[in-house]
């Protein structure tokens, strides 16, 4: 049986004298978290980069490891093998009969894998993380060429690090996603959108209004798009105008996400294991605008800027991306269902080996360059 | 009777059928903590900076207010009342003598006071907090002068706004406070130091061996001191080494003081309610040295490199500044007894009114720099 | 007559004896450059942002005051004309009669007006200079709004003002511009872009060619453009390739430029008497890929990466945008035309005072923060 | 004979028709500057760092190089002589007598020598420059370890590298120097500070004022010192107030000096070759406080504000540190003596060279992190 996690708890104790409370708080230990299972598991989520030849031979291996040694019932997403490099390999192709198939936005997984096994960059964990709305499976993600934030595992030792998973015995870092809405006035009247997401309510013909929801564990980005004009957006939080964003656009993202768009931007980068939601502006007109980080539990809404000449556009982790126009709006939370993502050693080491290896924090060579005073003459 | 706050808290629930558990968690609304008493309370420390003489008015007349209006047992410090100013008003006098009165560092006053008034800048409330060194009583802290980051009151309606005080009618913020030992090798060898804090060891005579801790709500600072030449100082993080800071020196701050020398220094700006510890480095000589931000549980370490040919210097709340030597460490957690601070509206609008008075945050006049775009000919 | 301007001169004088060379060179004082006429002004062009109904009035006092008062030629450009708030106009209509007008990229006024008077925002500069592709008359810029950094006259006292540049008494500021070169290849094959600048050639048929030369006088920039995918594009110094852009894009500026965009992405800022170019990325994925600064004789190449999946975008001023496709390049060096900008009161305080206004450069409240230091307890 | 460097060069002609001038400059290519020779070179003062013992081998080798084969005549300072691990080389000792000694402060060696080599850190580029308060001969530097910004050539190859340089076939940067004067008031009641320059004018016994004048390289420091409160300084541009620098202190930098302390502060970096003076304040209070950059020709200085409660300490090159008080002032402006640093390639690829080297500068794995959009699934 799993415990809880809690980040901090603050306890008011009555203190049995004349006085009053006792202001004390309990901090955990944020490595604590670790994977545990109720029974052994029994089914797993490969998902792979489509159309990288270099995951193909990875990809079968790890699959006929899982089906035949591990007797796991393997989840592979329908497209996948249709893949003419593997749909044309005979012998691969008993294999995989034995595989449980899906299409995406049409079959429901959820509560069907107990989890899942990424091969690729850090966009397969983003990928599996939309097929995902609510609960969403522990998460072992496997880096084939350099490392990534999201994809701690080396492919040498496969076999050994999936051992290991399916026998419960790894550190977990829980990665809060970002609950999104986007409320969309006058739906009929204006253009159509790649979507993806859940329809929540249906307007009536004469109001069109559309709500659809995101779990976003990046990003969302609300930018100019492909107009050159400015962006003009107001950020309200917890109902409160709070700013309004003149720039390139605004960024609103989960510590994972600091590292990824947000660094670019300026942002410090924040450890996953902190609740935060972190706020960047992109390329402000105002020199003192720098970003802040809010706590978990707020409520944050963007829309256009009632005296904003420009629509704006909003993407989530880099994809859907939709025009914002007039009225519409983007509410955006911290999500009730985090993505568990399985940690190479543990959430502290593995994050700033990434920071080193991704972003070159803090490498440099020793060198004195005020060496006029370090240097006797 | 007070509730626990919680931050977060994860709950992973069995689910009935087949499978695994919910990776599920609920989020906190930081907008929801607010004082209550058990009992009504009875006595108040007024803290007051000394030798400022546009705070004795003020002063006199809050007091004044406290005792006779409101009953009300006043604490006051010694030397505020050995002020000529105050001890040569006859009139005030008579009052005086019906306060209870304490020293810094020879008087213990913990659990005896149900609340703090301080009256000044924001430094008041940082010596506030530096009188208790575990539990912390709520604060109310007014600005005379401009609003600070600290002090959110006015004091014009001081009456109305001190009793809903005292009905227990409030929201609150819970300012995380860092827990730091600093542990001195060989110290009779040393250089003596002004200090304050507990002393916990004292070593033997033939290595003398020396911690001292403090409770710190702003920042630790680390730099070069009085010396020109650089500092090179080893950061560990749960006992790995983490990164060596070649620079000016690092800043490891609450989100409390990351709006104070961390955002001089570069940081993004962290609202206090976030549980996590801000580490910014000062005028690092890498270009890729960002602040990082890493979860409050963390235990944080950081010593002279091995190579370092200088001592560094280490102060708190920019106080008790010290030097630190070859062998000597500074050890940083956060600390079990935050400081209870007073909304004057709540966390979120308090914050963001004290960004935009005091830091002047993204503001900016309206204007299309761009403008060429904007305009048409 | 006036003098020439030099930056810095340096004289390498043979010593009388023995030695060598004495390096040694002249400063100049920036502040020195004034506007002086070797014969009276006769003719004078007035750029009016259309369809901005509060620029109306001004423009027709202005007129009038330079035709009946002042006896010059006024050249208006046709479109200006035809804003039937103005050909409307009965009483004003008289007026226009006298004027010389002249249509954007098709009739030459080159060498054909004396000075420059623009009505608006610093858009309205950004046109003036676009329309002379060579030698650039003196600029002498109304903000009819709040100041901008092209903009630095007020219209209140124009008509002292402008008797004061017409008789010769001003200080100038040389603003430098890029001389921009985008070469196409294969342009047939590619979409057709909204264009303007002097073709230089066109290639044959079968590979055809194209170069257009863009005078611009705050920034190129090279952007992702409509696309969310990155940029990759090479940028060369002198024939050498200096790195590679990965990240949102990058801006090529005038020290004029540096307070436009450049600065939303972090530039420093370059006062316009510096003769140099900055160099500065949009959202690097680097973290070390600070803005750099280089001479202005250099020449900078810019093209996309040969691994680059995507096309880039480049705009001259915010107008023009075009795509940039495999094999195009963009050649940017200093021109030999630069904008001849007359100040209001002189280059440093104009600057300076423009800093303040429209960027709030270093305006605080005087605040101590770090105030436990600074306050007595 | 070697012509004149001129960075720019604004011609501004009559025209022969009826109009007024033609305003065009001429832009000169920055790395069009060479070394040549009137005479070939006889005297050469080599400089070593101290007590640096991987050092004592190169530099007897090349004292040989230079005397024996090369027939120079070689000046060394006497300390460097008096090292026992020179004196006390008897194969050496005969060498040295060949040499011309000099003490540091006490004996002129300007106009006496041809050429200067350095050998040791960016340091020793700084100190040779310290010898030299009016013109500097051209300087040739060794780095023995890693590539500094000021050490361009390795000294594995130094007898073919020299050899060139005396042939006078080298490129050439001019790098600029600020010229400092520190008057302070009311001398004799100060602290006596270690102290360097040419003391210009000694004032009355009642009214002692003294000027002390330096030549700096790389920037002038002014900071808190020892103290940790806080710094308030006016910053003067030609006799105007420009700004009041709250914060730690302020870098005033030659293009040199960018890529030192500046840059750890955040400034931009600017080729050395680009004729400004660069402004950046230390951990300033104001979020809005950008670095910037002056032209060369202007006159800054510097004061305690009047309100300042605390004094203020000033260092040129990282040396000389003082103390400033009120009534003290800092006035400083673009030297006429720039330091003529040979180059190992050219003044554009040596920077590069070491921007990649010894700052990482845009140095970064190629990764995609914006994957989601890059990967197809």
């Amino acid at each position: 049986m799993c415990t809880a996690m809690k980040f901090n708890e603050c306890v008011l104790q009555d203190t049995p004298g004349d006085h009053n409370k006792v202001w004390k708080w309990h901090i955990q230990d944020p490595a604590s978290q670790r994977l545990t299972w109720n029974k052994p598991p029994k089914s797993v989520l490969v998902i792979k980069k489509i159309r990288d030849a270099t995951l193909l031979q990875p990809f079968k291996e790890l699959c006929i490891f899982l089906t035949e040694v591990k007797n796991m019932i393997v989840y592979v997403e329908k497209k996948v093998l249709e893949d003419p490099a593997i749909s044309g390999d005979e012998n691969f192709g008993a294999i995989t009969k034995k595989f449980c198939t899906f299409r995406e936005d049409l079959d429901d997984i959820s509560n069907r894998v107990d989890f899942i096994i990424c091969l690729g960059g850090d966009g397969t964990l983003l990928y599996a993380s939309s097929l995902f709305q609510e609960s969403v499976p522990p998460v072992m993600a496997f880096h084939l060429g350099s490392l990534g934030f999201l994809t701690p595992f080396k492919f040498d030792t496969y076999q050994s690090q999936v051992t290991q998973i399916i026998e419960g015995n790894a550190a977990i870092v829980l990665r809060s996603r970002l609950k999104v809405r986007v409320l969309k006035e006058n739906w009929e009247k204006k253009a159509r959108v790649d979507e993806k997401g859940i329809i929540l309510t249906n307007g009536d013909i004469e109001n069109s209004r559309k709500v659809v929801q995101y779990q976003v564990l990046n990003e969302v980005v609300v930018d100019r798009g492909p107009s050159s004009y400015l962006s003009n957006v107001d950020l309200f939080l917890d109902g409160h105008l709070i700013t309004t964003v003149q720039g390139d656009g605004v960024i609103v993202s989960t510590p994972t996400g600091s590292t990824a768009y947000a660094v670019a931007a300026g942002a410090s980068m924040i450890h996953p294991n902190v609740p935060a939601i972190m706020i960047t502006p992109i390329c402000p007109h105002s020199l003192s605008f720098r970003p802040i980080v809010v706590p978990a539990g707020v409520e944050l809404k963007i829309m256009l800027s009632r005296d904003a000449r420009n629509t704006a556009w909003v993407s989530f982790d880099g994809r859907k991306r939709q025009e914002i126009c007039h009225g519409d709006s983007i509410t955006i939370t911290t999500s009730c269902f985090p993505v568990p993502s399985i940690c190479f050693r543990d959430p502290v080491n593995d994050w700033f080996e990434s920071l080193a290896q991704c972003l070159h924090w803090n490498v440099r060579k020793k060198q004195n360059y005020l060496s006029s005073e370090d240097e006797e003459f």
